[in-house]
């Protein structure tokens, strides 16, 4: 930490924030220059508030000199961490892509969707079973019944499932279906959920809440891999903005930041990103291009009866077009999309 | 609803969007003007997606013609809500000061920290004995060990006591120390631990998140309510913007506009709002003269050495000085603050 | 400035870093730690751009520790600055209210309002000439004639006048008429028009845009005042952020954060700041007990049928009771609204 | 527009909304249902301030059913419009590249960078001759000079050059070199030089301020079109937002939106758009990936040495790098990038 204390500064304010930083456990470097003083304090907490000297008289700024994550960083392990779900690798040479319906409705849709994306190239059957809904009059999801729905076409299309969970009560339960456990925006800060699926080896899906910075995002992710859980895929779904043309803004410049900071897997949900079907395209062809470890997108075979999220949701023939300009991408960054023959049909049956 | 097309939206076209909002339920009345057609739809659901219409084609912009929330709205209830605690009512002619550190520490420090707020004026304590922190290696509170000492101070200084709940696990045992139960700015769409305290008849302090619009802290007082709690106070705590140099933007504006939309009291966090112990008297005078129907504060006996928010935690004495500037600004809106003689000392002893 | 150097940073990036800020002036001061390296740089240049060293190969952050604006902070001059408009001083104590009509109309509005807001306590006269309009549809003003009206009015009534100033060849014919030259929130980054400003000796209101940082705001006020025109009085009129019920979110947070940063006096535009009249009274309130040194507010005598802004202009007996309220808060803080007896007819005419 | 009454409103509060838009000049068309009055007005003013008619008594939500621009916008052209400069047609086939320094700084400089640039495919010079500064003490350009030097290595490259104009008194001088004239984020409001620049020929570059909505920008490009000058091209390059890991957010979205809003084309700026070198690569792939019809971005041959944004300036060899993927990309949405040989030397030479 860097303390800089104003011109004006006596030498008893100097003394004061001294005597402070030492008690906290610092070991302190005065250097006095001509027009202020500066110290360096060193050692002591990571997780220091520096608002506590801030508030000091003399202070003009506190600055931390090390992130206040530590497992999240790529100072902790430089090289790129690879989530593997089954034969499924996120973080690899292959950008992933996750897609389904926003939420199960019924066997045949969750049937239809399955088959759909699967055809396309997916790798992954994105659907939900308890849904976070801002309205309590909303259409609040098919609980397990649902699960296992999506579990079974999962199953029967050699996809992996990502589900959410939206409470600690519900992680057993979602466990026993789902790949990978997804944390919603809304829940980026329920510490207490954080800190119990860091007990869980499962991989977790962690979307960066919508006005959350990257170093918070960083930060929730610590609480999981505190625990132990290495397994963090991270999430860029959009933040709130000015702007409300999109629902949100898709922060794609997110993508590079994230790659730079740290070591963990990002990718990017265009459909919650822009919530119109018209900008998905558009936003997952550039979230790819930026160099996205894949997407999560949603696909519904009759979006304009979908009981959630309708708006948002790729026809089948979209998905199969995008799919197609992403195989042109992805190879501009070295990456590739469904290595595997999808055409050739009989995986998993 | 009001559905506006596209001018060169073709008749095919408003016929699909009149087939598909009969389908769900609307009354459709059609009117065509020289440049474009408009459609209004009454009936149907409360909670329908505007974004379904708007992705059919020739659809220029649709419209909700009904606020999303209906039991937090001043159409359901014109005249003001008071919640009483105890004798102590919020949301009438008295601005109510809650005030004490931001969480328990020890016996001593929650004992003169209640004595001294309510010497101020304080009507409520205020203090946390399981803190959402954003880093996993900070200090996460005293558990129920500090809500017996908040309790205990709160009882002898005749203060009621209000305490964040961060889990549905955690109300039952909350419940059985606070008078108020308090919903942080990161739960505040936590929706499942909305509904759960819908189901509670203690009073709920629901803070605004810091990214959220008015009509999502609405619609987030609506789940509550819905469930039978009518006892709902509001908080405004600060909203995140572009500027850095305080912690948030405290949204005073927020006090009026909730007063016009809803008949719900609403009080205000200077503490949270700025961050910073120097901008708090400024913005707690501000909060009032706008029109809050009450303050929640951080007052700590040793911020300096607090374990969490010392940076935001007024001294006593700035507390006492605050409360008489604000005894001079609440009758400038018709209220008053603090009416017993609290000079006299002897209340509850 | 502070260089704090990545962890794994070698030696080699190190003296990199070392030999640039010699080679840019400045004096380097290393201090290697356990874990990593910190430089400390002073000497140099105030504008430096630390982003240049940011993108050195090693670096984890820079970090600025002199603000980059000089003659408009409180190092450079500590006592308050009180800019003086003939008798009416703004930043002394007294606050200072300016208020009249969004723009000049007609002999008869001008006249009117002129009347109406001295009755009510005003002491400055606000009226416009030429609009910046976000339409080049819209009413753009009655250029030098509204001037003239406005002029004619303010002196019938013993008011200043401030009238805005939109590029600067408008600067000599507006310097003929008004007292103070506002500076709108649209260009408060045209540099060009803040440098002519300079060379002038007129009071200048220069108003915060809509997305500028406190910082940047000061920066602007900076271009003035090296000009050698000290006579710059800083309007928050409003940010804009996420929510969009309000026009703008009007960030009370800025005055007492000026205060502590800046000499410069500061007054609220509660009119833009809200966008709509039954917010500015509590804004306006909310602003003086927050400590603005005055405000500046839309009143007009018939609003419903104003050419611009109407819906954000007060009635004349609204702002009459709004400053029988500020009058009340004032107080508070060791302030008076209008200190002579306007009840007594008879200045100035 | 609709006007939508409370439910509580009575006859006689719609009556006076009624008359209200008649006196208007509109067409009122009242539809009662059983919970609310709707009102449907047509004809009139496109733009009316509808916040008029929301402070009236009764009245809940105005909403405009025409856009506030009118040329810029579909409706009026729906066919995309090219915009030609010689021979280079922005918002053709091609993908067209604008690159060079942020400022002239000398005759070396220029002349270096504008060959790096035409070699790597860029078909337009960009530099600045006149820099708008946030602070007075930073380096403000070299003026008539600089234009020299940029318009004689263009010419020599056959290269088109754009440049920046930040005041009306400008226009003139750099009309004289460069091809197109560029207005600047924090001039995208001063209406005063847009209104000058519709009577011009020269096509307009004209950027989005970073905090103006898609709606203020369009209606900005309005005042431009208004005057006669159809050769608008708008240039996304960030908005601000509260994330401040990068400078700005660079909107992706935007490039969508504007395609589906407006038949004008639209390039990206990645430079001020991610303020730092290192994103830069990223935020052109995904710009081009989303549909951009070009980028403009800083190229510079020694940019730790650059006079002003060297940390946001490409090295020559990271440019050529990015226009070779971005010749992978533009295959993927049906567009090509620098079509002709330029590894074939001779042109202008």
């Amino acid at each position: 930490m860097v303390v800089v204390m104003q011109e004006r500064a006596t030498d008893e304010q100097v003394q004061q924030v001294i005597a402070q930083l030492t008690q906290m456990g610092f070991d302190v470097h005065r250097s006095t220059g001509a027009l202020r003083t500066v110290l360096g304090a060193v050692g002591g907490n990571r997780q220091f508030d520096t608002r506590l000297l801030e508030v000091f008289e003399g202070v003009q700024e506190v600055v931390r000199i090390t992130e206040p994550y530590k497992l999240a960083g790529r100072t902790f392990k430089p090289e790129n961490t690879v989530v593997s779900v089954g034969d499924v690798r996120i973080g690899g040479d292959e950008v992933i892509v996750m897609a389904g319906p926003c939420s199960a409705e019924s066997e045949e849709q969750v049937e239809a969707s399955a088959a759909a994306v699967r055809r396309a190239g997916a790798k992954v059957l994105r659907g939900g079973a308890f849904k976070p809904r801002s309205s309590p009059y909303s259409f609040q999801g098919m609980g397990e019944e649902g699960l296992r729905l999506l579990k079974s076409a999962a199953d029967r299309h050699n996809l992996k499932l990502v589900s959410e969970v939206m409470d600690l009560s519900q992680i057993e339960l979602i466990s026993k279906y789902a790949d990978i456990l997804q944390v919603g925006a809304r829940n980026m800060q329920n510490f207490t959920l954080l800190r119990e699926l860091g007990r869980s080896r499962t991989p977790i899906l962690l979307k960066r809440g919508i006005s959350a910075t990257i170093e918070e995002w960083l930060l929730s992710a610590e609480y999981i891999l505190a625990g132990g859980n290495m397994n963090v895929v991270l999430c860029e779904r959009g933040i709130r903005t000015f702007e409300s043309y999109t629902r949100n803004t898709l922060d794609i410049s997110a993508i590079p930041v994230i790659h730079k900071l740290s070591h963990l897997p990002i990718v990017a949900d265009p459909s919650h990103g822009s919530g119109r079907r018209d900008m998905v395209p558009s936003m997952a062809r550039a979230a790819v291009a930026a160099g996205a470890d894949g997407l999560i997108i949603e696909v519904h075979t009759d979006p304009d009866h979908a009981l959630s999220d309708g708006a948002q949701s790729l026809y089948p023939n979209q998905f199969d077009g995008l799919m197609a300009e992403l195989r042109i991408i992805a190879p501009a960054i070295g990456r590739a999309i469904c290595l595997e023959p999808v055409t050739r049909r009989g995986w998993g049956v």
